[in-house]
């Protein structure tokens, strides 16, 4: 709403100014289209969306191709329930395997397979050129270097070290 | 992936370089919880998670506060299907209404309600609060209107003119 509406707790709430709205306005437009833009292409090219490829690249990045459950929603910055639901899909997939943890029973790992690895294998080629010709071929090397340093002050601002921060992996 | 794996279609995959996989992984996280973010907020404070709300946001800033179906899905850069989904949630809340073009009968017009408005003006001073928060208070002018200029690019070009161009709202 552009309109002036007067502030439930107090204060005259903080609209956004013109200028303000119009950047707000392309970074909704540019994160929706380039998210719609590489599930699209995942889904074309492996069967599978974003968030999931994600979760294989994670894994193969890890040692031993394996992490724990509750470290990979964090990396991945999503909840518990949303990782056990990608998971169990990419097990039916014979992609994932879940196994315990040796040193906590309680714990379980998510282990990226070989089939799971040589699907990430064919599947990347696409999906950094995808990710290159939507922003880094369309950016400046000073402009790349603005949105890392954004991202990074934006990201760091929604992670409190609070303990009773609303984190989507305590969730 | 990091490790060097040959292209299926001839040429070599064009890897990102370290430095451009900490901007990539940068935007991943910031996008991923700024969504998560406002989503829970929206959430606890109107019941609808932030898609709606954008909705909500287009139709009370639209003539009569009413817009087509069609241009709202271009407006919000979502799916056809997608939108049919939240208006027909929106419409059970008593928040949309839905009514037939006047001047063509195939058309559609979502309009929002006196209540839709009524919680649009309650929910907005929470929401700009929590993207000011979020986004505005933790940049400098300056980095705003780089990612204003940077996000304004990327949209740009997820949105090619090509009558063939896989776009959300033709789905």
């Amino acid at each position: 709403m552009n309109t002036a509406t007067s502030g439930r707790d107090g204060g005259e709430p903080r609209w956004l100014a013109d200028d303000e709205q119009r950047v707000w306005r392309a970074y909704l437009h540019a994160t929706t289209l380039f998210e719609d833009h590489l599930d699209r292409q995942l889904q074309r090219d492996a069967g599978m969306p974003h968030v999931y490829y994600t979760l294989l690249v994670q894994l193969s990045q890890a040692c031993d191709r394996r992490k724990r459950m509750t470290q990979l929603a964090i990396d991945a910055k999503i909840t518990r329930s949303r990782l056990s639901h990608a998971i169990a899909r990419l097990e039916r997939n014979g992609w994932v395997r879940r196994e315990e943890c040796l040193s906590d029973k309680r714990g379980q790992n998510a282990v990226l397979t070989d089939e799971g690895f040589k699907i990430l294998e064919r599947t990347a080629p696409g999906h950094v050129e995808a990710v290159r010709q939507a922003l880094f071929d369309r950016l400046t090397p000073e402009q790349v270097g603005q949105l890392g340093e954004i991202m990074r002050i934006v990201a760091e601002g929604l992670q409190p070290q609070d303990s009773d921060a609303d984190l989507p992996w305590l969730r």
